[in-house]
């Protein structure tokens, strides 16, 4: 397999954006990327997108954006494993790359979710869970991630409040990112206090719904000097793994296998451990997601997360940064986008040019991008030069 | 990279199967693949669907499935390119096994299009045409397709009886194969005499809506003689290529670009050129595009092929057999399962085992599955040892 890097990132501010279609939103990110590499032409593309088809009307968009972008008649794929997506097409790309397939990769995720109404993106959005063994009678994800909350309370002892610390440590972050959706702070008492959805999850422990797309460009390490002076960033690993679709099928719901699995498969294959890493871009979609995802990934030990959070080990600052781009609760998910965001907070980080959330010193990173209540997991670990 | 074989095959009868679900088909037909191939286990697995997020309320289905099929936690991806989303599934597969990544990979499409109505299935169906552009004014496919028969008819002096003739030809062949939806001969007559759709298109000219799935695992070449006693069917090359969405931007609307490139693209990577290949499994959705796709893929010169099926050269005994199970007209048309369905008939065909319909000698074939009007195509060559 021939090594990977990342030569460039695109992303634009995350919203609700009711003035740009989705083409306009993709092609605007994919130049910012193309751009940013300073190649002149891509060889291929893969785009991560949950539910286009449900969203906006529009399946075969692997060929409508490549049309509007002006990249016909390279190919072009969609991917999809909901939520995941975005992680799902950096792999994808990856591979065409390391197989010696094509060179110049663009990777990129979107969806365009506030073109329908409220009812109807809960309802796309739930096409992501077992829809005849969960939705069909009435939970949702709110739902879902409340049973984890609960159950990872009464067995670790987790507190309301450690949940709400992961939503302050992230709009923190956030309220740094120019980008995001939401770029304030939030406190702990606004957390508690925000309408419940799901108890014991309430509004500022759900993630958004949010219109945006991020895209990246890789090709293989010994082309990534021939074009833009950046440093670096190579992807050392790359891990996937399922899990069962419906979290009653599971024997620990607050335990996520797909993500303990396509992190082991990732550190493995970078030859790196949880604690080589100077930085996590997770997916935090509810607050209980990022202490799962902590544990899954060998951060802290089981049950340990929301004592981790709470003494601000995963501040920007501590000891094992996480999400110091804001993660979902204060960036925004534009689901199918969210993997590819990830990415390029991290490509940020190493290159160093994160500004006021820059982790100091970052050198190697990890992002863990996940559909469903897990079912999915997609994980890649980066290294600078 | 790896060289890679196709070491099993699996379909199961399709038609209009409201006894099953989408988790029934999706079983059966990939178990009969893994059976076929003697593995005891798969690396990782792709799935080809254009819209079960619309026709069935569900995305996120690699990881459903890989949960139904007990093959949780391994990598399951789901890859769209509408109608062509089955041949994507494999070109992925294909990359992850070239790549080194993964060794015994379950490439599948599956689609359950009749829990709809018909409105909801034009719909869905549409929405792999440029909806804003297309759909919006009024055109669904059948329409598009009938726009480019009236041009080759006036280009090329294409009769309306030749069209027929691509209808006659694939039912004799679907009559052999006892898994086709509708496995009868027809006359000329009666296509001609059935009722208009899009016209000069009559119902007879068109593929049907079905359920259905199809799967083959694929592997190194080197690992290919350690399971099942088959002839190993490796994969010389695979090619894509994408167009403009809507058929209003193009110089030429019966001629398809994006088939003409991914079957370059095929043919070089194979070292083959068209007249190497002793068979064809391409896209006929609508009569007119098997005609379309015989000049683009250099079957005949631009104009001929109209000619060539009337003069019985692409019949199953002719010089150049074109889809010989019958094609999408008679076996039907699971949108995301018939570029896995179309590599069956190749593996089926170059092992000597498709009875009645057999291909004299076949050594080496070619699959064509194609999206929406053109905009996406994928080709991949085979051939026995």
């Amino acid at each position: 397999m021939r090594d990977v890097a990342v030569i460039g990132i695109g992303m634009t501010k995350w919203g609700e954006l009711w003035e740009k279609s989705l083409r306009d939103i993709y092609v605007e990110t994919a130049l910012m990327a193309i751009e940013d590499a300073g190649v002149d032409h891509i060889d291929s593309m893969y785009i991560g997108s949950m539910s286009s088809g449900i969203f906006v009307g529009q399946e075969h968009i692997a060929s409508l954006l490549a049309d509007y972008l002006g990249t016909s008649p390279v190919p072009s794929a969609r991917v999809e494993t909901a939520c995941a997506s975005g992680g799902l097409a950096l792999r994808m790309g990856f591979m065409e790359v390391a197989s010696g397939m094509n060179d110049i990769v663009l990777v990129s995720g979107i969806e365009k979710m506030t073109d329908v109404g409220g009812d109807k993106a809960t309802y796309a959005l739930g096409t992501a869970a077992d829809q005849e063994y969960e939705c069909y009678h009435g939970v949702t994800f709110p739902g879902l991630y409340a049973l984890m909350a609960v159950d990872h309370m009464n067995k670790y002892g987790t507190t309301r409040k450690q949940l709400a610390e992961v939503a302050v440590k992230n709009h923190r972050n956030g309220s740094k990112n120019p980008l995001a959706q939401f770029p304030f702070e939030v406190t702990v008492d606004a957390v508690l206090n925000s309408v419940q959805v799901a108890d014991p999850l309430r509004i500022l422990d759900c993630s958004p719904i949010t219109d945006g797309a991020a895209a990246a460009i890789i090709c293989p390490v010994d082309m990534a000097q021939k074009f833009r002076d950046h440093p670096v960033v190579k992807i050392l690993g790359s891990g996937q793994a399922t899990d069962s679709i419906a979290l009653s099928q599971r024997n620990d719901i607050s335990w996520l296998e797909s993500t303990y699995r396509a992190g082991k498969g990732a550190y493995e294959m970078a030859g790196k451990k949880p604690s080589d890493m100077d930085l996590f871009e997770v997916h935090d979609c509810f607050t209980i997601a990022e202490l799962c995802v902590m544990e899954a990934l060998g951060m802290v030990e089981k049950g340990k997360s929301g004592e981790a959070v709470e003494k601000g080990r995963t501040a920007v600052n501590g000891d094992i940064p996480v999400n110091p781009s804001g993660g979902l609760k204060s960036k925004g998910h534009p689901v199918g986008a969210t993997g590819i965001a990830q990415v390029l907070e991290i490509v940020k980080q190493l290159r160093g040019e994160a500004g006021e959330r820059q982790v100091k010193d970052a050198r190697t990173g990890l992002t863990q991008n996940m559909g469903g209540s897990g079912a999915s997991t997609v994980v890649h670990i980066f290294e600078r030069d």
